[in-house]
């Protein structure tokens, strides 16, 4: 076991992502499908509640320590004792070695004024960390991209039974390390951090892929997390591609087939597989 | 003027929502495309810093006036005196009638720990309103569905051009009475629920399009503005579907072309434009 992570006392409370429900279609005849889970879970941190997540519910504590590692309200994985999730109170207890509630209150009354995001999560901090981020990525083959598309069909298992979710991918080259997928995309993109804090992971010699846009904040989270490419099934924001320009971050949007557009780090990239025109 | 909406000072600053940047693509050719804007704009509620919210920035005196309604930190328009943004600062400054911080500090440090969405926003106090609201909507016409469907075809322009934004639409029957796009779906909607306030609109009788997921927060947001029927080019959650259940709500994914599904509501569907098998 990894320093840290075998101290760590943790429920494995994951549920079922999706169930069938009776739906009518432009028929007027019932048809069944299957809908994707969304449950509040609530985060108390030394007994001091801090933020309700609508998650899917299928990797909580993941979710919790990566929430709890993007937002700066734990600083060392060996400072937490145990993460209980309990879906009976739709809660999440996490217990610190040093439980400091007034400290922490302070940290959050200073996070709520910076809250950001979609509409939610912290950013003047954020954004100064990312002055200091500078990543280095590696030339990237055009090649490995369309492995790694391809590896990723097999994935996507929710959003393909109910829709509604959106996935995110760690991988090492074409291989995909590490998948998920959750109702809001800052979720799945946190339980990702979590599986990286929680295994000692780096993410330097790393891509992450999502099927979200690329908005600042995924940006940002990637490079706090030090992966230097970016790769996305979707399109991307103004502010995402300057965040990747100020800390070098290759980034590709519209990664669908043998499409893509690289929209930073064309100088590193290896066009080693372009389709015939 | 309505009263109320004509004291108070607002000022005009949408700025552009696209432009264009060089990217590349697949043969390694560069290629013009359009992106969307994102811009961090942080509220100041009489000085008090309240959150910073990354929007598309097109209608950002809206999406305040919405935002300040949906998260309860102002109870009667007619208390606002202005809503001045200014990008220089990435601002909007709100200044009401009582200004009283230190209320409003409480109100907020309660509205903290609630937060939720994506991860985003209120979500206990919204929860708890939810179960006073009983929606009563009148039958709707599956023709009325495929006009309105037709007539969005002039709309989302942003999206065509650029991508990475969620559409919001105000409608009455096939009408569309107001239109915008934000990066974030939540501010979308909040712009959505500025305009409505501003003008006194009623939702009673409206139908409201998003090409956004609906999940238990765009549920609560429409039915909050006493929207009845909520239509969706994407999918649903659970949550989402039980508490249109719990509301009354007609709630509808997937709606494109001739096909759609009707998750809440099929008992007020009037089925008279069958499409042929």
């Amino acid at each position: 076991m990894k320093p840290g992570s075998s101290a760590i006392q943790m429920t494995n409370a994951g549920l079922e992502a999706a169930r069938p429900v009776t739906a009518y279609d432009e028929h007027g005849q019932p048809v069944v499908r299957n809908i994707a889970a969304e449950r509040p879970l609530t985060l108390y941190l030394d007994r001091q509640e801090i933020v309700t997540l609508m998650t899917l519910g299928t990797q909580p504590e993941l979710l919790i320590l990566g929430y709890l590692r993007n937002q700066g309200l734990v600083e060392n994985l060996a400072d937490i004792i145990a993460v209980q999730v309990d879906w009976e109170v739709e809660a999440a207890a996490v217990t610190t070695r040093n439980g400091n509630v007034e400290n922490m209150l302070e940290k959050l009354s200073h996070r709520i004024v910076t809250t950001g995001c979609g509409q939610g999560t912290i950013f003047g901090q954020l954004q100064a960390n990312l002055n200091r981020i500078r990543l280095a990525p590696q030339p990237l083959r055009q090649s490995t991209i369309y492995e790694l598309l391809a590896n990723l069909r097999h994935y996507n298992e929710i959003y393909k039974q109910a829709g509604a979710v959106h996935g995110c991918a760690l991988c090492l080259d074409s291989d995909i390390l590490f998948f998920c997928e959750d109702v809001g995309r800052h979720n799945a993109v946190d339980t990702i951090a979590g599986h990286m804090w929680l295994h000692d992971m780096e993410g330097r010699d790393k891509i992450f892929y999502t099927t979200g846009r690329l908005t600042s904040e995924m940006v940002i989270k990637a490079a706090q997390m030090e992966i230097p490419v970016l790769l996305s099934r979707s399109g991307i924001t103004q502010m995402g591609l300057d965040m990747a320009r100020k800390t070098g971050m290759i980034l590709i949007s519209r990664a669908k087939g043998k499409h893509f557009l690289i929209y930073n780090g064309h100088d590193k990239m290896i066009y080693d597989a372009r389709p015939r025109h």
